[in-house]
């Protein structure tokens, strides 16, 4: 089947149609909710804090009364133990965190006071609610606090234990299926003697299922190097279909005889959809998106390059759209181009890049080594851009957004 | 004992000069190493690629025998099979990754040429090494591809699975235990009655557990919620030193009575090195630095925002530095203030902060919500800030460099 290129944006709008990601829900205690992804809104039950409290260690007083306190004029205050004041002359000590006694309203902080057995001497004034935090200044009840497909962070936790909210719902890991196909290609185990012998040590699959294992919600299964034999190929997508809900291939998706992959996929199904046969991007122009049985097949290049920017760009993308997470999967930042950078017209360009201090600005150089399977390219950058499609390229000095990765 | 706010680099350089972090070694797989930090220097044991290969499906050539080629004037090469060109009127067909036929010298992709049974037709000339990848250009043979202290990431691991490294040497996992005190705090199963009851649900140790948590590189032990009673402090304390490397506490190190925890800690060794007593950071200015037979007690605020704060800025911070961890824990991006924000002199203040797009810059703008305890202003916000403690304040418009979280 010939390429047909075409866009990131049109290839996922249309896998976003043609695809509805099913995950079930699982309720889970705040110890295993850090990095899983928010099921349901959530909502304060109650204010926070629930009434008026001392913000600190220190007496209770009325503000009003020591509104003409200086150190040339300290005012007494007596010592009184209780819930509530029984005069403005009072004080009740309070620890941090302590509601509020009837009466009072300022804390003088333990620090600020002289302390003569039954009296305290403030000697300056307190403004009204000075040291309090006042009832629902932090949350209000009702008001949400986490929306479904935020990826739960730890402040997130802290927040839903102060609520008494020690159980939430978030979905159920998604399970994506990862295999490498080519006779060529072997596992690190075997040795560097491979090379010797003509075959190539696996390292596109490591590092996509290295990838994949940094995000929590994500389980992933590996079912190994399968050779060139589109019997064998069939198998191993038939068992991992069979056992995931996404599933990514690495390797075979080229345009060569021996390339048997993209067949092996798409003659499992009578009615396979066929997303993209290649895709507008350099690196990753073979990756291929096809959908069986309802589950997307993303056939990524056999280098491992190609195969991690598709990786993000691509199979991540879509699964950040098609469970509406909505956290950023990048962090992007703009900074001045070292080095001019042709894109490729007709095709998005992703260019490794690192980004660096210079000045009070940041500033991004390219890594141009060439060849997609240049590894040490991903080692010493730590940013990506792209070239769109219909851009020649960036001049130095321009001023680009660039990922942060 | 009276506070002296030490500033936060002074305490650091004191700790760890009282302090030798001693971690054991462990030899992991691949599998497992994403996320841990490398004990050693890793070289490359080899050139890769190991010889001069194919980077592309096709057919290999003499870039010398198609120097003149074009559309009008297509050269025609005859197909052979096996490793060497016997002229170069020759051409052999080779796979992405093969290793290049002697004589051979460059690469014509399978799309580019005309073929018609034993021969095919090449229509435009090819430097030399085209389509070829040279031995050694991703990587020679002894140059280091990660230090020691380094996180090892995804891409890591397929430069180690494509040198055939499939065990590496990492830091076994650092211990942390965690104990929160306070007779007035409580566990969020506890449920919401606890406020009414005069309690509070526990959110500052959670905060610290969880982000602690994001750490593969570091195992966090949990010793529970100790009321404020200094013999119950002291066995927690002992325990917890006892089973881990580091002890992180929340809470009672306030300067009032009830606050036992400093007291405690300091009581459990006759000779406590006490590194600080109360930091030159807002918030937590409270928090203070003990070291109890060779190992460093952290004795963080009760309130969330303050303990997270100093948790990132002091604790990791010192981690990092004791590991020697080479990667930055923030990643810090210029932006614009929106908002004039004022620090207090003789204090690093932190500053939460929302950054945004504003144009072809990045802003900032404080998240200005008092109090140490509001657990809403760090859900809202995204960046860090500190305003040293030799500066005023930032105006709006002052472009500062931001830590994002």
């Amino acid at each position: 089947m010939i390429y047909h290129y075409k866009p990131i944006e049109e290839a996922l709008k249309s896998l976003l149609q043609h695809v509805k990601l099913e995950l079930g829900f699982a309720e889970v205690e705040l110890d295993n909710a850090v990095g899983m992804v928010l099921a349901e809104d959530v909502y304060a039950p109650i204010d926070l804090p629930l009434f008026d409290r001392s913000a600190v260690d220190g007496y209770a007083i009325c503000s009003g009364a020591v509104s003409s306190a200086s150190p040339n004029n300290p005012i007494p205050l007596k010592i009184q133990f209780g819930d509530a004041l029984n005069s403005c002359d009072e004080a009740i000590p309070v620890v941090t965190g302590q509601k509020m006694p009837i009466g009072a309203d300022a804390v003088v902080m333990i620090e600020d006071v002289i302390r003569d057995s039954n009296t305290i001497y403030v000697t300056r004034p307190l403004s009204k609610y000075a040291n309090v935090s006042r009832r629902g200044e932090d949350i209000k009840a009702g008001e949400k606090i986490a929306s479904k497909g935020e990826i739960i962070k730890p402040v997130h936790v802290a927040i839903f234990s102060a609520l008494g909210i020690t159980r939430i719902r978030v979905f159920e890991k998604i399970s994506i299926g990862v295999i490498a196909t080519g006779s060529e290609v072997v596992e690190p185990t075997y040795g560097i003697r491979a090379y010797e012998e003509g075959f190539i040590l696996d390292s596109t699959s490591i590092l996509i299922r290295a990838a994949l294992s940094e995000y929590r919600f994500i389980n992933t299964k590996w079912y190994g190097i399968i050779k060139d034999d589109e019997k064998q190929i069939k198998e191993a997508v038939l068992k991992a279909l069979n056992e995931n809900q996404i599933l990514v291939i690495t390797g075979g998706t080229g345009p060569s005889d021996h390339d048997k992959t993209f067949n092996a996929v798409i003659n499992i199904d009578k009615n396979p959809i066929i997303i993209a046969r290649g895709l507008a991007m350099k690196p990753g122009r073979p990756t291929s998106i096809v959908v069986i049985e309802n589950k997307p097949v993303f056939l990524l290049s056999g280098f491992p390059v190609a195969a991690y920017i598709a990786l993000n760009v691509v199979v991540l993308n879509f699964l950040f759209k098609a469970l509406g997470i909505s956290d950023e999967m990048f962090v992007e930042v703009p900074a001045l181009v070292t080095k001019k950078v042709s894109g490729s017209i007709g095709y998005d360009t992703f260019v490794r890049a690192r980004i660096f201090r210079c000045g009070d600005e940041l500033c991004t150089e390219p890594v141009l080594l060439h060849g997609s399977g240049v590894l040490k390219s991903l080692l010493i950058s730590n940013a990506l851009f792209a070239v769109p499609r219909n851009v020649e390229g960036f001049d130095r000095g321009d001023k680009i957004w660039v990922k942060i990765l």
